[in-house]
C-alpha cells in the first residue's frame, strides 16, 4: 500500500464486491454452495506442494523474526495438517444446509400464516492471528450459510494463506459462484483492520475477532458494526464435597491437560473446603505428577512443597499452558461467587453426586457452556454435534457459546395471507 | 447537573446498581415478577390523578416550546391511555415466562446430555422519544424477561415518565423485589445518552435505541455496546400484473392509511408495468379520494391531476403521514430490485394470485417481514402472537421483526454427564 487513500479505496472495494457476490449467494442453491466445497477440497489436494512451499516462506520468516514456539506450531502446515483441513471441508460440505430452515411456523386466527426463516447474515469480517486452517474453515463456514466473507489474517500467514484462498476461489470457480464470494485482505496494512471495524460503508454485517486481547481491545474501541466476540477461556472445574474422587481425578486431569492450548481447558481448580482432606491432595499430586504447575492457596501448598503460592493474578489468567490455580472454596456457593467474581463466562464444570448441589451450580453460574460431571475440553462446536465451528462466543447477543453455521443465520418471517388487512 | 464528573458518577452508580438488581431478577420466580408487574398496573390505577396532572405539567411545557400536533399527541395522557398502559402491564405478566424455557435437548453418542436454556441479556438500556407509554411497556418487558434496565425517556416526557416510574417502582417494591430492576436516568443531560452509549463500565448489556434518525445516527457512531436497532419503515406494497384488484386495493388503502404513524405503515405502492391499464388508475383514486396524497412517476401522475411528480427522494422517504410514493415497475423483478435499493429492510407486502411470482418476491425481498396477500400494517408483535413488543428490529443480527420477551434473552448450554472426559 502507498498510501491512507489507496487503502481506503482498496477496502471500500472489497466491501462492493462482498456485497454484490453474496446477492448471488443468496438466492444459489445448497448443493452449488457444496459443490464448491468438495471443489475447494480437491483444489487443496492438487496444489499442496504450493501451499507447502508457501507455508514454508511464512515458517523461515518467522522463524528469523524470533516468533515463539506455540506461534510458529500454529503457524506450520505440513501433508497431514494440509489433508486435514481438505477433510474439513468436505464435512462442512456434508452438513444439513442452514439456510431456509423453517425455523417457527404458525398460523393466526385470522389465517395469516406465519413462518420464521434462515437467512444469511449477509457480509461477514473475520480478522484473526496467524493460522493458516481458519482461512479454509473461515471461508468456508460463511460460504456453507451463504454469507460472502473477508478474510484478514496474520502477517506472518500471509503467503500460507494466500496460497490456501487460491484453492478457495478455485472451488468457487468450478461451482460457478462468484470469486469475491471469499476475499483475502491483500495487504498486512494494519490499518486494513481498521477499515474492516469501520463496517465499510454499510457493506459488513458482523465482524469475528479472533486473536489476543490487544486485538479485542481494539475490537471494543473501534467496531461500528455488530461483533461476535471471542473473548479468553478462563474455565473452571469445581470439586464439589459430594464429588465421587476417581471421576473429579479424570475430569481435573483431562480438563487442564487433555490440550493446554484451547479456550476449554481449565485455568483454575476449586475445591470444596468440606473435601479438603480427602479430594485435595489426590487431585493436586495427580496434577503434579502429569507435569503440571501448580499455583495455589495456603491450604494447596500444603499438600505439596512443588506448589507455587498464586497471587490475585492467578486468578485472572488464562494460562494456555500446563499450569493451573488451585483454591478451596466455601461449597457450590462459595465457587459460583468465584467464578462471578473472576470467570470469561465461557466453560465451567462441576463435579458432585449431589443432584440439588449440581442444579443449583448449573442454574446460578452465568456461562455459555456450564457443566455437570464431564470435562470443561468438551467446549466444541464439534463435540456439541453442530459440526465445524468458528469458535465459541463469550458474548451474550445473538450467538453464546460455539458458532457454527446456524450461528452465522439470521432470519426473516415470511406471512401468507388471502387478502387480510388489520382493523 | 451540576458538572460533568457528577453525571459520569451518577450513571456508573444506576449501571452498578442495575447489576446488582438483575443478579437477584435472575434467580426470582416467574410468579414473582408477574406479581411486581401485576401490583404496578394496580399502582397506576390509584395513582391516576397524581400521573395525569403530572402529564398535565408536560404538556403545558411542551406547547409553550411549540412541541407539533404529532409530538402533542404523543406525549398526551388521558384516562383511557392510562387504563390502556395498565392492561398492557398485566397482558405482559399473562404472557408464557421466557426465562428457563429448554429451546433445544439433544444427547450425544457418549451419554452427555445437551439443552440450550433460555437466560435474560443482563441489563438493557432503552432510549427514547418522548412517549410516556413507553416507561412502562419497556420496563414491564425487561422485568418479565428477568433483565434490569435503565430508561432515558425524552426530556419533554420528564414529569410523567418520572410519575408512571414511579408506579412500577412501587410494584417492584410489593413484589419484594430491587427498585434498581428499573430504573429512569433522573436527568435530561444529553450527556447521559453518551454514558449509556459507552456501556457504563460494561454495565449495559443491550442498548434499544427508539427515536429519530437523529438518534440512531449518534448510537450507531457512540455505542460501544451491542444494539437492537430500530431504524425506520420505508414499507413497500407491490401490485402484480396477477393481483385481484379488489384484494389490492383493499390492502393498499389499509396499508398506507389504517394508521400513518407506525413503522410499518406503506410509504410506497409499486404497480406492474403490466398492470399499468387495469390496476392503477383504481388504486391511485381510492387513495387520492380517502384524502391521501400521492406523489408520482409519469404514468401515475397521468391517472389524475393531483397527483405530484415524485423526486428521489420520496423513494427514501418515511412519510409516517398520508403521502404515499407511486411508480410502475418492471414486473416482481423490477418491484424486488426497487426494494433492495430504497427499501429499509422493514415489512414488504406483494399482491397477487400467481403462487411461483409470490414466492419469487418473498424469498427474494431481504427484510425483516415480507407478506403475500396482506396488509403491511400486521408488522406488529401482537399481531404475529408474540405478545407485546418493544419495537421492530431492522437489524439482522440477534433480533429480527417485532421484539418481544423472548428477544430479549439469551441462552446457555446446561451439559449433564456422568464423569465423560475428552479422548
Amino acid at each position: 500500500m502507498n498510501d491512507t487513500t489507496n487503502l481506503h479505496d482498496l477496502m471500500q472495494q472489497l466491501g462492493r464486491d462482498a456485497v454484490a457476490a453474496q446477492r448471488v449467494l443468496a438466492v444459489a442453491a445448497a448443493e452449488q454452495r457444496n459443490r464448491a466445497l468438495l471443489a475447494m477440497a480437491t483444489a487443496l489436494r492438487l496444489r499442496e506442494a504450493v501451499v507447502l512451499e508457501a507455508n514454508a516462506r511464512d515458517m523461515d520468516a518467522a522463524t528469523a523474526a524470533g516468533l515463539n514456539a506455540a506461534g510458529l506450531d500454529r503457524l506450520r502446515l505440513d501433508a497431514a495438517r494440509l489433508a486435514g483441513i481438505a477433510r474439513g471441508l468436505e464435512e462442512i460440505a456434508a452438513l444439513p444446509d442452514p439456510v431456509g430452515t423453517v425455523i417457527a411456523d404458525w398460523t393466526r386466527p385470522n389465517g395469516l400464516h406465519i413462518q420464521r426463516v434462515r437467512v444469511p447474515l449477509g457480509v461477514i469480517g473475520i480478522i484473526y492471528e496467524s493460522r493458516p486452517n481458519v482461512t479454509a474453515d473461515a471461508g468456508a463456514l460463511c460460504l456453507k450459510s451463504a454469507n460472502a466473507s473477508i478474510l484478514r489474517g496474520g502477517s506472518e500467514s500471509q503467503h500460507s494463506s494466500a496460497a490456501i484462498h487460491a484453492c478457495l476461489v478455485e472451488g468457487l470457480r468450478a461451482a460457478g459462484l462468484p470469486e469475491s464470494c471469499i476475499q483475502l485482505v491483500p495487504t498486512t496494512d494494519r490499518a486494513a483492520v481498521g477499515e474492516m471495524l469501520a463496517g465499510l460503508a454499510g457493506s459488513i454485517d458482523v465482524i469475528v475477532p479472533r486473536g489476543g486481547k490487544s486485538l479485542i481491545a481494539r475490537v471494543q474501541q473501534e467496531a461500528r458494526v455488530p461483533v461476535i466476540g471471542h473473548l479468553e477461556g478462563i474455565c473452571h472445574v469445581y470439586v464439589d464435597r459430594a464429588a465421587n474422587l476417581e471421576m473429579a481425578r479424570a475430569i481435573v486431569l483431562n480438563a487442564k491437560l487433555r490440550r493446554t492450548g484451547v479456550c476449554g481447558a481449565a485455568e483454575t481448580l476449586l475445591v470444596d473446603a468440606a473435601a479438603e482432606r480427602t479430594h485435595l491432595a489426590p487431585l493436586v499430586r495427580d496434577l503434579l505428577g502429569a507435569g503440571c504447575e501448580v499455583r495455589g492457596d495456603a491450604a494447596t501448598r500444603a499438600v505439596d512443597p512443588r506448589v507455587v503460592a498464586a497471587t490475585e493474578d492467578d486468578w485472572h489468567t488464562e494460562y494456555l499452558d500446563a499450569i493451573i490455580a488451585v483454591k478451596l472454596v466455601a461449597g457450590v456457593d462459595g465457587a459460583i461467587g468465584h467464578i462471578a467474581r473472576y470467570g470469561s463466562d465461557h466453560t465451567e464444570s462441576i463435579v458432585t453426586d449431589d443432584a440439588a448441589t449440581a442444579e443449583r451450580f448449573l442454574a446460578r453460574v452465568d456461562s455459555a457452556i456450564v457443566l455437570h460431571n464431564a470435562s470443561t475440553q468438551f467446549a466444541d462446536g464439534g463435540e456439541f454435534g453442530m459440526g465445524a465451528e468458528i469458535g465459541i462466543s463469550t458474548d451474550r447477543f445473538h450467538a453464546r457459546g460455539p458458532v457454527g453455521v446456524e450461528q452465522l443465520t439470521s432470519y426473516k418471517y415470511v406471512v401468507r395471507g388471502s387478502g387480510q388487512v388489520r382493523p
